[in-house]
């Protein structure tokens, strides 16, 4: 038992995926002795202990083999799972970095991370004193995804009306509230009655509709929307954005965050309606959150203040223990999670 | 015969159309007296003696009946079809139009049309010196469309990589040019051989392309584009959009003019790899030339300048005579047209 309990236990990918990802496409493996010092002679780099792992849907796209480089590379097949996740600095060769620092960034699905190259990868967290597992969504790249895209890429405006899809979801329940402290009028779509609960009354959007029980979604963003929506913030793709694109408002804008009902097919679902691009002059835009942590520090400063205040609320779906994270995961595309999916590691 | 000669002859929309044009949906009537004075009692109007008429790809959507309106309005079945043309000023009650003027904007197709509100339908073309068919094209909306679609929603830099799909059409022709003209690498697609040696030749496009003899279109585009797009002028939609996403290089944009391809369908053509727009953070822009009128006359002196200096090629596909527009209309939808399609109504 204590050798096991030494061990740097690790989330494996077994092979790569096509289609659905299934628990077993990924298992736990428990070698090696879990370590306590940055190696003698590798300077620059941290050891982390892992205490939160985040659950992202992009990372679907890393289980495939590409052969074309995507913007983040595809997982190595035998290796850890990599991810964004909280951590605390066990030791440290980089001078940024000290023993105790909490911080949030690219780690590994493992209890022990050696990170060589910390300064891309890491954020020291400024704000410990709130929940830790807040970094890995509100305060870390979900939250700060859901500000990009709503801000910058969507250009919104007092009073527009915005539609937002999985908007319970780590990035959704922020776009949605971020709208609501604009003013904007804001509705989302979720799959599941308690989702459009959590929508109405825990996040403040001002209607909801549950996409699975309505037998025509045109007609529910017509009901929602009956003047058309200014702002789209796209997580799904497929038919939604095909109907969305007939409710757009003249000069609409678009942010391509996601399309997570896209991720698993090998022939996408078909979108039949972009002649409505030129009718009606709309934007559509994809974005990628890493281009711009130039930016982060004013966004947590920002809304690790929001949290204080009580004015933005959030809710995770926290899976206890590193070996339930490939549940965890593969949830995401089920919609089984509600709000955003963490996985404990440790919690100290 | 002199009283036929003195009707106002006029082509109109005999029925609302859906799929492709016909002809025989459009008629010619000749009623009524060729008018030479604007009515008593009508202030700020002019007569226009018309001379030449633009066959535009956009004119398809208004033969439609649509349930919302458009950026333009359906044509009226019974009355004129109107688009751009080029016309004479016979009579005028506006101070801002004086007998004898050229004018280009919105007209009708019939010999001699009433303007009620010039000063928003009509410019006073001041290089009446050039061939005043320019002024359905090149020096008028398919022109300033190019120029607007390419310089401020593609937003080209030196040195990069440009597809014109309809690249010998009105506006295609164009954007290919100004490309060269900022020091792009430019390839054109269209749907003949002769068509792709007139850009090659004519137009100094670098690459060219007929999609109608490519088998694979995703091997045409990597062919002439083995690093990648980077910026696309849309002018076809459907299948060809969907492998330049493929294609596409990050942080390219696609300015979508047109989708011809689409618009006499009644589902139009699916769409499948729009994930594409999230992983190369690509921005898709729809514009309406009409939006921008305002900065046409600094885009009027600098494209004479290029005209009389031989910077800029055009070619013009004229048909002759009021009676054949409406089969010049049609022929844009199978690219009978080669270049420009113009249709002469009078030459002075």
């Amino acid at each position: 038992m204590a050798a096991e309990a030494a061990a740097n236990r690790r989330i494996v990918l077994r092979s790569h995926v096509t289609g659905f990802p299934k628990e077993s496409d990924m298992g736990l493996v428990a070698t090696g002795t879990a370590p306590s010092r940055v190696p003698e002679g590798t300077a620059g780099a941290v050891l982390l202990k892992n205490l939160y792992l985040s659950c992202d849907p992009y990372m679907r796209g890393r289980m495939s083999k590409h052969e074309e480089p995507s913007y983040v590379p595809d997982f190595v097949v035998g290796e850890a799972i990599t991810g964004y996740g909280v951590g605390k600095v066990v030791d440290s060769s980089h001078p940024g970095f000290k023993a105790g620092d909490y911080v949030w960034g690219s780690t590994g699905w493992e209890d022990y991370s050696l990170i060589k190259d910390p300064s891309k990868a890491l954020f020291v967290i400024r704000h410990p004193e709130l929940p830790l597992s807040y970094y890995t969504g509100i305060l870390g790249m979900a939250g700060f995804t859901a500000y990009v895209g709503f801000h910058e890429i969507c250009a919104p405006k007092e009073g527009e009306r915005v539609f937002v899809s999985a908007a319970s979801g780590a990035v959704g329940q922020l776009v949605g509230q971020f709208a609501k402290l604009m003013g904007c009028y804001v509705v989302g779509s979720a799959g599941s009655d308690d989702k459009v609960k959590l929508l109405k009354e825990k996040f403040g959007f001002d209607d909801a509709f549950n996409y699975k029980k309505e037998k025509d979604l045109n007609v529910a963003l017509k009901r929602c929307f009956p003047e058309g929506i200014d702002v789209y913030f796209e997580n799904v793709g497929g038919a939604m954005l095909d109907v969305v694109l007939l409710n757009m408002r003249v000069r609409g804008r678009i942010a391509a965050c996601g399309m997570i009902s896209q991720y698993n097919l090998d022939l996408p679902d078909p979108v039949h309606n972009l002649t409505a691009v030129i009718v009606k002059r709309l934007r559509i835009e994809g974005f990628v959150v890493s281009d711009h942590y130039g930016r982060y520090r004013e966004y947590e400063e920002t809304v690790a203040r929001y949290v204080k205040e009580g004015k933005i609320a959030y809710v995770e779906d926290v899976a206890e223990g590193l070996e339930n994270a490939p549940a965890a995961l593969v949830g995401l595309f089920s919609g089984r999670n509600v709000g955003k999916q963490v996985v404990v590691v440790a919690r100290e």
